[in-house]
């Protein structure tokens, strides 16, 4: 389609549109697939089915619901910061592309830790499952942060991106290792502690989010 | 795309662009996936495998078939009157943007409880899986409440929007909160009620839908 | 995007844009997910897991290749018709989103027969699953006769649409409904004939698409 | 939408639009999906189920991971080379359609070889997986240049594309089937430089993928 529209565009221009439609395809893709982990509970008898144990078994299954909710609301800040860095871009290049590859690789993982945490945290090894999910937040926030560093190249940023705005990115994205690692040390001794700086950290960056 | 089509366009009337499109991928993908629900008849053993046994496990499966059908039309309506919201907005911001986070969290999750009216609604436990479907439209109807607000303060809508059109969906959405915790009170008597009025419900609003 | 683009537009224009690429988006999902029918062969034992037998055990699965193969590029055919349709459309209106609606949720089940042929074609069981194939598409047929109907009303068609293409388009599609009940017929007697008449007619199809 | 913008444009121009979006939509459907096949592990009995037991349990998945982080690079690789082609192209035909889908079909398909080396990795089965992976890429990689074909052919290519980009695209798909037919054949005798091979060939097309 852009290539009907802007004629004069470089090829490197056009290329930015289809890159977020694509990593827009992906968030939105991800995102929605969080939602198969919800399952529906089942019984080993048929007799054991009556509308209590339904009742209790779905109410039973609140970890499925608290780790996707968590994960549901991590993806939507993570794809509004994707898109708040791309709409500061200019051009595309290989680098661009690969370091973007790297973010999305991460974004189609989230459904797995996610599922991990709701099948163990009320296990012996909940542990084990929350240090894994906030570890794996710690990857996507370096990926993040490459992705920040690739974006922002003299070559393929904006030239009249307002360096306020990109200063204010910069550094958003400059607690994210660090409290993500915050949370994986955590996680070995308390799984909720963990779990709840991960749920902290989407409403600080979602607050924090300018309109702009 | 629309970066290089609207040069002029400030940054915010970007943003509903891509905010539109993220949502229609989540619908698309959400209204796609109810359909895995489906699932192929298996058999204990392969003596029983025989054209009639498949026919008839086919015809078995039928209360999945009902609530397929009415989930995703009740989804596509959804994404009709999403679409007439988003029509008449002229900005984003946080606000709107975590509003329809909210409603796109609940679109993911309808394939849920329709597995669960799909597995139960033959089981001594379908009023505790109905009650659960039209409680969680409950919600679904709460999120549009929210949305139609956010999406309507001074500070996002179109200023042209004709207010005829806003307050028709207005009245249109107040209904739904209390429609479905009416379906739900009556799934705890009568499963068949409770869904005999979530599906009325799809046909009202599709119905009633405004062409322009 | 579109409100962006074409200020001067109607409403009911810009409808359809956001309608085609919901669409695609449908499309575009259904198409991806019938491969999740292929799946991995596993063995009872650990002592079985041999070259040998991994190779037998992919080789044994073709009706699950040929089930996916037929049905992916008649979704492909269908998703070239459903473009040549939009093509002439110039409005929509609730009748027409009901009418695609209608077609889009055929679409979305497609996955669910192909399953169903998959794994019963090899069984004593293959007529009833090549039978519900070929009815399911009789079905498919239905839906794109009452698009066809839906679309060329007076009030949506592009007044400047030509009516040869139409009438092609009419044409084509006219065949469909008795030729998918003759495959279902036949079902009844021979699998392979039902499966034959059906990969037939999406090559037919195919090769009849007109390139403008 | 490109019907509003551009009503000069004749349907084939426009067809190269709807084409890429429903291409790019398989693909990132296709990419994301890859990331189901990585699995929560699963403990025989409850007492198993420890912080260490379930770390280990995700450690010894690796051959998941490792087969996953491949498939996923080689797509977006495949996406980046497809979009590379499509930027030379100004009319769409039924030829082209059809080259097209055959790739589509064979993208919605990686995800399959991937969890056959992700299962049999480490069973004495490997080499069979292994050459079926590779061997699947020898189909698309021969699916790629039937596209370069279609693509290129004078009644469909952009005249005043620059033969220098055709020929650097002709020239790296030139090596893609004996490439992959040689990781194919050493599958049967080691599984891992197979999988080396395959990995290796798609860092070689990342770094000589062109910025323009």
């Amino acid at each position: 389609m852009t290539e009907i529209i802007s004629e004069t565009g470089t090829p490197s221009e056009r290329e930015t549109g289809r890159l977020e439609a694509f990593s827009d395809g992906v968030f939105a893709i991800a995102i929605t697939l969080l939602a198969l982990e919800l399952k529906v509970p089942h019984f080993e008898s048929g007799s054991d089915v009556t509308p209590a144990a339904l009742a209790s078994g779905l109410a039973r299954q609140w970890p499925s619901y608290f780790a996707f909710f968590t994960s549901f609301f991590t993806v939507l800040v993570m794809w509004v910061h994707h898109h708040a860095i791309f709409r500061l871009v200019w051009r595309s290049d290989v680098t661009l592309l690969f370091a973007n590859g790297f973010l999305l690789m991460l974004v189609t993982v989230v459904p797995f830790p996610t599922a991990l945490v709701a099948e163990y945290l009320r296990t012996p090894a909940a542990s084990a499952a929350c240090t894994f999910y906030a570890g794996f937040f710690v990857l996507v926030s370096i990926g993040f942060w490459v992705l920040l560093w690739a974006a922002f190249r003299k070559s393929v940023v904006n030239p009249h991106a307002s360096a306020a705005k990109i200063e204010h990115l910069r550094r958003s994205y400059r607690l994210g290792p660090p409290l993500y690692l915050a949370a994986t040390v955590a996680g070995l001794f308390s799984p909720w502690l963990a779990m709840g700086i991960c749920s902290a950290l989407w409403m600080v960056w979602a607050v924090t989010t300018r309109d702009d």
